[in-house]
């Protein structure tokens, strides 16, 4: 049984509640109900902090468990140096998604300090974006 | 019936032959073969060019008829404000797809001119990368 | 007989198709009309193309025979270094047009790369910037 | 009866003295009168200032009262953000003109501060930009 | 009795004129009677100009007679060298303010060439930006 | 009864043993003995962490609960975009202060990454700062 | 025999007509009679064309037959990644030249997107560019 | 006998006043009565004013009429084109120069926007700059 | 007995572990005893973490009773003010260094937020860099 | 007979023992011979230094007398004005040769301080690139 | 009798004979007969080298015992942070004359990486730049 | 027995009589004697120079011979790649030394065009820096 670990960073435990016309209006909870019938196979943990530090945490802990990494790193994707260390640091492939289309958004928005170190990346689907990362995953 | 188009970019027509470290050694139109059978639903038409002018051209002309397009701009995603300009005009939705992970490359890769006038960004799942977007397309 | 060369750039001939809030509702070929039957004794050819080489053949090959080219590259205005070289190659003079305000958009379109190979620029009154050009070049 | 208001920035007092090779040898005052037979239907007054600030009253004054505004800000055009914020607050529409080619000229005046809120504008012709705006505004 | 003088610059004449969105509806008058009001043992006197030279005069004069100054550069505060230098001239302090958000608005607003020369700033919160100041000088 | 809270972010904890001459040398909690006393009919929290993780999680709950926050983010302020996405998140008015006047200091100090999100911002008085903040949000 | 493919990219069939001060008034087809006499044992083959795709198009096929490629790419050089990444894809080497000596000339003109991918430059000299690239060829 | 102008610009008027460490504690005036004196030979005029349009009239009207204009242009040495284009206008040879080494200040201080339509520049000598000026214009 | 604390910032938990060929293969915990039996007259403290909160928290604490600190901060080197702050607010001299010589790796490791605040840097020299730190400590 | 002077910058004394895999591994005084040998009717003298105002000195010297100089100036390259001044300066024309393709290297080596000075540039040849640039002279 | 050391940098030895329309046609020592006999009362000496390093050489010996010295550093002002630190470390001022004005030419020439350090500039005055520069000495 | 060269650029020659308070005031031949009698078994030579040139040859020389090179470049770190191709092309280690912090200095100070090519870096501590270097050195 494959594993796989969404991870979630900061503001993501707000989804449902902030900006809906960016974010949409369910809770991530209840999407993560849903992608797990849909991927009954496939054993989905989750995780999200607000604290940068404690996302690394998770990824060296994690990273040498699971499968797969699914991260939404949030508004640390564009600044943090220290997560994508983390991430070459670990033998298991991360897949960067994102909610929205972060290119239509803030300039500062349009870099990541992270992609160069993950697998691939998927921005822009809503909520699908997370389900196509695993469908990523399962192909790798 | 779904309509999908996959257009791919300057350079594109030479996928199995050029720097297969990078791309990989399948010649695109074999993947367009497996990619059909697996989604048997949807009729998928398919379009390269390495000019400019004719993507657009394309683009206007399938914009107006298909459901959604597969847009692999090649290197032209880097500098071409008329294709952002042509995603922009045709009411089809656009996802803009890359076989290797830009964001790993070059400086000048990591840009994307068009990805603010797409529905999403997916890079970097080799040729998996378009049944993503193909995935994707279903589900919006 | 003064004979006076309209040449559009990508995307321009879906005028009256796309983004209407932006560039009006109407089709280019019906302003022509309009714009013919005001200035009857001014011979006025047209040409489209959403290649950046085709609009250079075109103004290479008309460039030494009108007495005029009245140019709306488009995207390409803020971009193409080619398109320059072929204005400075020809003797005719060529006028930049914009039918919206580029300096109310995006920050990429407050630049031109052809306007200094330019007689001059005219910007922002709709189709309207057409005729002033041709009023333009009367004078010249 | 249209009231249009022309107004000339700094050093455009010298028009027909300083550097003819760029501007010309007429004075602005004999061109406008060459305008005002012109159109003999419209009302054209007159304003000029070397200073910022007597621009600024001007425009505040004088755009809750005619139809229009031709305004060739000169060296301010690059710089002033209070001449924006003017446009901005008034009526009128503002058309922004120049005689000589900018953007054939030293790269810092390549850049407008007020294009934005102005309708359009007219740059290249010589005196003749001004004649050009005038119709523009006809046509508004 | 402590002098306190509000100097107001470029287009804030205007207000409750222009773009009420951004600046309200109430004329700077109106308000300062208010103000007057609510402090009474407070001597308010009020200065506006939309010439920066106009500016630098009444804070050279009144710089070294007021007990402080409350200044709203609008425009200027954001490319005036000259204002700066002026406000380190003087011995009375000196606090930059702003009706709306600066640092919500374009990018050519975030930036402030006179702050580093005064006490303090406070913006965005409409009129009651200039109460606000005046509290502030009451601690000092 | 309003509820206000203030959050102070990093190394803030050392108010009053840290570099005196930048920061004045009263412990924070001194301070808000004072303002509590100052302004008895308000209900005034205090939270304060080095951890940027934390500083969210707080605005995330508090957000939902009180009238208003005070922010003091401290080096945050010029970096985070997370802090400005959890602000915008919640529906209580934030307000941004700082105790130095940072225009006055190194360069990096002179933009912040989330006054765009915040209803105002206050810098340069001292402790004072905090209260004027107080009084801005009784006028909301 | 060497098998050597010239290209010329766009503007450079205007050659003996375009700005004789800056590109001589040989045009290009003489030029080339001279160097087929001067190296009898090779086989010249040449190619122009305005488009970038075109030109793309070629050094693909030709990229595989031919024993090197000479290529002016001109204005194309400056902002061409797609023909960069066509130089990459073939095995034949390729020579990037100039007729002038582009660092005199405009900045833009200084950096080139396609050298990188060459296998050296050669500029300044004339039609004699074209030569010392067959030298060059000759002696890999 | 010769003609000089000498013309101050914003703030210098409170030579003696401001910033003592800087400028020095001499009124421009007492100095000027020095300089007489010394160049008894000389007829020297002075102007000085904190408003650009009126130092750009000054320059307009004495640069016809006077040998040379000696032009401490303050803050607007930094920023101002329409100063620049004053200068360029007139006959009259105009030096640029400063009472402190403005290279020695803010990075702001180090460019200057009217240096080039200058027949030269001095700077850092105190009041003694004034008198490097008279010197250098008696030896053009 | 002098009191040395070590501090490594985020993923050096992972040493050993993480990118040996980076790195090396020993972990830290290894690498301190072997410097405590090389330095027994001091006494030599060590703390971890990925969070960039508890590094600030440490530094605090530990700042006002230690002799000296090595610090490590990973890739928060490249981006806290944070940190420069808690640093400058200590009276322990702080030491800043980095196995490996970041000069020789991504750009954006090549500049440090906290090297202004610290002591003096030391960096390439694999574990041995916390040995030269501490003997740069005893000779302070 | 005609007098070619070859100029080799910083380092370029190294050849065939540094970095053979970049610079290859003759010496350059073995690859003269061959040259003398292929063209015995030119008098090729050779002068290196690591001294940057040595060069100058020689090209001062030598450019009164010999009838070209190929100069490759190593690391001077990217940063000496002072040698672009010494090329101005003297009548005989200057080739600037490269060994290796700087193209391909590091940024700071894309740009050259000295190629608007010379009469071309050929690099990327091996030492083939010398050969070529006496080719050149032979044609000027 | 005061002492005063002239220095020359890179190329200045070749006035008179280089760029005649830049630098004017009179070699430095016939121009430095003239000043010694202007100036009878001041031991001038003069030295010039092609070499920054023999530049700072001089430098750093005369700079303890002349009363000033007069530098034109030629290209090597725009560069050389060496010369600032050897004038920063000799007790005699040190005058920056140019010839030219530099700020008239390329944008490279604007910056002078040595003028913070001396205690003035004077640059456009052709030959006459250094006599102001003995003048500016003695007032001294 | 260990060779070790220790290279010093341009201006420290003046240790002990320049700036001493960023350079303290011990020549440094005192200390290195000091460093020679804490190190009897290593054998230290020394060289230093203004001239970069200079310092280059003496790298080629000793990089084939010495054990390691302890290099403060000075001002030439920041600048010089010539010399960063010299430490590339020997076989000796280079350690990059510096007696200030550069890191607290100005701006131009941060960067090093060296720090790359050598071992490693060590700055801050006085002359101990080259003490530690040569702990370093012992250690490789």
């Amino acid at each position: 049984m494959r594993r796989i670990l969404i991870i979630n960073g900061p503001n993501l435990n707000l989804l449902g509640k902030r900006e809906p016309s960016t974010y949409g209006n369910i809770a991530f909870e209840d999407y993560l109900d849903t992608l797990r019938r849909r991927y009954p196979d496939i054993q989905t943990t989750y995780f999200q902090s607000n604290t940068e530090g404690a996302l690394i945490d998770k990824i060296q802990q994690a990273g040498f468990e699971v499968d797969g990494i699914i991260l939404n790193a949030g508004a640390y994707t564009h600044t943090s140096v220290a997560l994508q260390d983390a991430i070459r640091a670990i033998p298991a492939p991360v897949i960067e998604v994102h909610i929205s289309n972060v290119h239509a958004r803030e300039a500062y928005r349009h870099t990541s300090m992270i992609a160069a170190a993950c697998r691939g990346v998927i921005c822009g689907f809503g909520m699908d974006s997370y389900r196509l990362a695993v469908e990523a995953l399962l192909d790798i």
